[in-house]
């Protein structure tokens, strides 16, 4: 269920509308628009008393919604979501594409801060790199934990970069969200619903990462999880799906962005490196996820991916990722989009 | 690596071996078989000095291992699996099938005991049913809470049944350790690490769900998280994988029994509940696991499916899950196995 | 469109209806059924007019069909098709199961024979091996052509057998309409529709693998390509599908299984072989699926599988078919069917 | 087996050693690189005597080849196969992208010519449209045969577009090979062998689709089977692939594309319209194959999509074809290609 305000509403006739529907023992979501605020309705196990609710001054319209996703559903909320930060001007989903780098997991100091450094100067605004590893082989590197979230957020300092890093449990989730910009779930737990309800009740922008064999639908329906809570910054992530083909780690569904695109008001990156698995693969990938109409890309980039203790052989060399971006940038102006120029060595912060 | 003990080693050589292997830095698994006690060692990074350990007294052979799965590995344990409980001469991976029967999801004490008695009294000596429920929308009915977990524990006195329920996150799982014989990992949380850890933390068969795009590898993976945490009583459960066949919910794989049989001691169900989705289609899909040489099964059964709250339309009615138990009889018998005798009306407990 | 006739229409009466169809410009196809005889309408590309058929004398009901297939849907012919033959008293879709065994292909003489003698001591009807094979590489044994069909013959002669065999292009398909009893579709030219309406226009059974890929609706349709050119002898193929997973060379989908009942009045036989691509798992998979409800089997088995041109590594070696064939004896008899008695050295024939 | 020959060996030495070859018994394959000439050799069954071959004169070593497809193989000739035609200067596989389009069935001469005139003008140099429609229902529009084959042509003499349609068996590839330029082998069809092979013994270029769940080898060996005929000009197609995910027709495989540049000296296309079925996205996607590195595209436009006799939802709109077009420019000159110009009306030949 969903209430349209009028053009001009006032802000106290959005409120009185809220406090209606929370009267009524539901739970309103208002969701402020270009041109009027909608208020999404949760928390109702069947139909709503829709007549009530059309009554209120202000109140345009009572729409019942029945996609089984209602705060992620582009009906409710028809601009594009824009997330944007208090300590930097990038965006994600804005005119400008998020480009999100960095080494798969956090290793030492100086393992990131000098990949830190080389994406920062090519252009990225976001630095990735996992402090908490979700392994499929529990005697491989689990991540330096809390140490790794230090290191990050000195880097960040360092460079003035976004930080990005993934949740794994409670706990993690906990730390991450004091050290990190952006609290990644990685595909994993895309259905650890928990996990999601918990993400959805801290205040800062989750990057959704979609499950190996999760269909649109249970992505968006992730995606509602987390906003159910209140937090409505989501970030989705395509990074391949598992199917028959074995000539890359996974398959890339560059045709789930203009699905993504119609059915949601949320972003979504693509991750070229764990769709290819393979270094070399990952710049065409990255090519085609821009020219599908992705809002910017997670990639894996290392000082010395030779020696990473994690995803080596699909993580950039620093001088890989520089020609990529370049090549990005032409890429993005022809569908309406901008790379963030390269920082010189002294310029970044 | 594993270490292999001579025949007659006593007791006292195979504590010294796990106190050296300690010592060395590493962990100890001590699994004791048939004939002869392995331990496995995990927590190396690299290779171990299988010299040192080599010369131990007691010990037969120090054997390198290269699956990367130990515990898992029948090479390290021959013998199957039998799972035993204090309370109960039922088992899992004996001769006897696991039969793991009740409703999706617990909704009432009544709906519960009245699924419950159905159950036991068809020959059934597990109850499930749950009371954590990971729901696709985060708007559908999410389970009683602990509530669920009382009237479980309720019905398990009454009707004598071992009860088996699903851990959702650390708090659902700490409760369902106190409250239940038999923890349940669900399919979408198969990857979830962190619950496999502590899961492997508690001294209570897990029974562990293959996850929807789960490759074979990845579930013994998954189950070698709950081993490597002490924990060695882990039911393999294979409930469907998703591929793009729609005439049934999930498709069965039915092929990956004589698979599991070969590479793990690990006992393995078959849920043709969600592999179907649809009632009619159980029976048949659940001869064919028993066929095929599963250990069990567990199926959902509901005193009244079409009122179930969840799941209804592949729960059977008590008196299908009846027929098909007789059936089933017949054919474990014809591949060397056994299903619990019908109890009447006042016989149970 | 369907018509329906009464219970006691007359010969005559069909025979009017089905005149009255071809005038209208439409294809009729008299399906004689247990009380009553039904006429598939094909050919028309829109709606037919009902009412002017409707008024003829015999009819009973003229009913719209909604489903893409109509002449293979059960809707139009509610008993199972049971296949017979002029030379044997097996059948297929009967109360016996159709056991198929014999060789990948046709090597030799020799080869043939002696695996044709094992599989018919053993129990089984029906004699496969591959004259014309549809190999992945240009450069593997394609088989041995008209001479191989030769072969066949001469075996179904010695050892009163049936014998099936693939045809390739309408140049193998014409020579096995003469040598072969049953004409195989391979699972690659399942949506071969040039070869699908040369083998309807034939007048043997045609046995028609499930595509790698095909759902069950896209099988019935290929059912349907046969049976609209007037050959209503088809036998659907479970041979398992191609998923992510890698344990076995295929996944059986043993699901399909029940669904096909449900769907169509055609039988079902599975092919454990390609399914599992393992010897050693052959027979689980057989059990399965005469459990979950199969019409019978194709069994690869070969004299000297350790020295076989193709598929060897599937190949049950003589002694390992029989024994699965008496395991199976007791589960038929489970679900109400029954396997031919194994035949003594002397009695074939 | 692979003869190297040296870089100033004579055509006589070439030919000397293919002759040679043959009274081994094989097949020799020559084929011209830049720098010099390899000889393919198929049709042996085990090794080939090497050492007889690497003496005669002008060969520069004989390698033997461990893949299973050797023609289709990059190591067997390092350069990009680029085919060019006798009556246009458009190529396949050069540095100009080979744009096909046109609408998916030929429906009347009308229906076609406007289709042919829209995409020529847009800068379109070949026209697809089918006159044998493998359909999946037998009662479907099956396509005009030869009559459509006869329109194709008239439209390619009045636009100057080179013609492309398939061939569904040997009866229509014959009358393509007379009326077409390019002879399409589909997706249902990539492993009807038998008509692979008649397609390799015709002199047209091949545009070989992927089959719906054919991994890259397997379809690399379905060019085998056309090249190891004689007909080296294999175009490969990627449409999409079969997987779980439902909010596109197919799963565009993106990914083959770089993984196939670096096995494959063979050119690759990308259909956005079987991939995404959904004319709005087909731009997408196109974009995506043109921005990993496809050498062109096949793209279904129709003059009038809302009366489509197949495919109708799937289909361009001229305009919507132009203004892709444009758009692709710019992409493909930022992967180093070029696209057509647009023709003013009076321009086209």
């Amino acid at each position: 269920m969903l209430i349209l305000m009028d053009i001009n509403a006032t802000e106290e006739q959005v409120r009185n509308a809220c406090r209606r529907v929370e009267e009524m023992g539901y739970r309103p979501h208002p969701l402020p628009g270009a041109t009027r605020t909608a208020i999404g309705i949760t928390g109702n196990k069947g139909a709503v008393e829709a007549d009530a609710l059309s009554q209120l001054p202000g109140v345009a319209e009572v729409i019942p919604v029945s996609k089984p996703y209602k705060l992620a559903s582009r009906d409710v909320k028809p601009e594009n979501t824009v997330i944007r930060f208090a300590n930097s001007d990038a965006t994600i989903g804005g005119e400008e594409l998020a480009i999100m780098a960095g080494p798969c997991g956090v290793e030492s100091r100086d393992q990131l801060f000098r990949s830190a450094e080389a994406v920062a100067r090519s252009g990225a605004r976001f630095l990735r790199g996992g402090a908490y590893k979700p392994r499929t082989s529990p005697y491989a590197f689990q991540g330096l934990g809390e140490e790794g979230l230090e290191i990050l957020a000195g880097a960040r300092e360092q460079f003035g970069l976004l930080v990005v890093t993934e949740a794994i449990d409670h706990i993690s989730l906990a730390l991450i969200e004091q050290y990190a910009d952006i609290i990644q779930i990685g595909a994993r737990n895309m259905q650890n619903f928990a996990l999601l309800k918990l993400a959805g009740q801290t205040r800062k922008p989750v990057l959704l990462k979609r499950g190996m064999s999760a269909t649109l639908e249970e992505l968006l329906m992730a995606a509602e999880y987390i906003m159910s809570e209140g937090n409505y910054n989501v970030i989705l992530c395509e990074r391949g799906i598992r199917t028959f083909a074995d000539h890359s780690r996974n398959t890339l569904d560059v045709g789930i962005i203009p699905a993504v695109k119609r059915l949601t008001h949320l972003p979504i990156l693509v991750d070229p490196s764990h769709a290819s698995g393979k270094r070399d693969n990952v710049a065409p990938l990255a090519r085609a996820g821009v020219a599908a109409g992705a809002d910017g890309l997670i990639v894996e980039v290392h000082c010395d991916p030779d020696r990473a203790l994690s995803d080596g052989a699909q993580s950039l060399y620093p001088a890989q990722f520089d020609a990529m971006m370049q090549n990005l940038r032409g890429i993005a102006s022809l569908v309406g989009r901008s790379v963030h120029a390269p920082q010189t060595a002294g310029a970044a912060r």
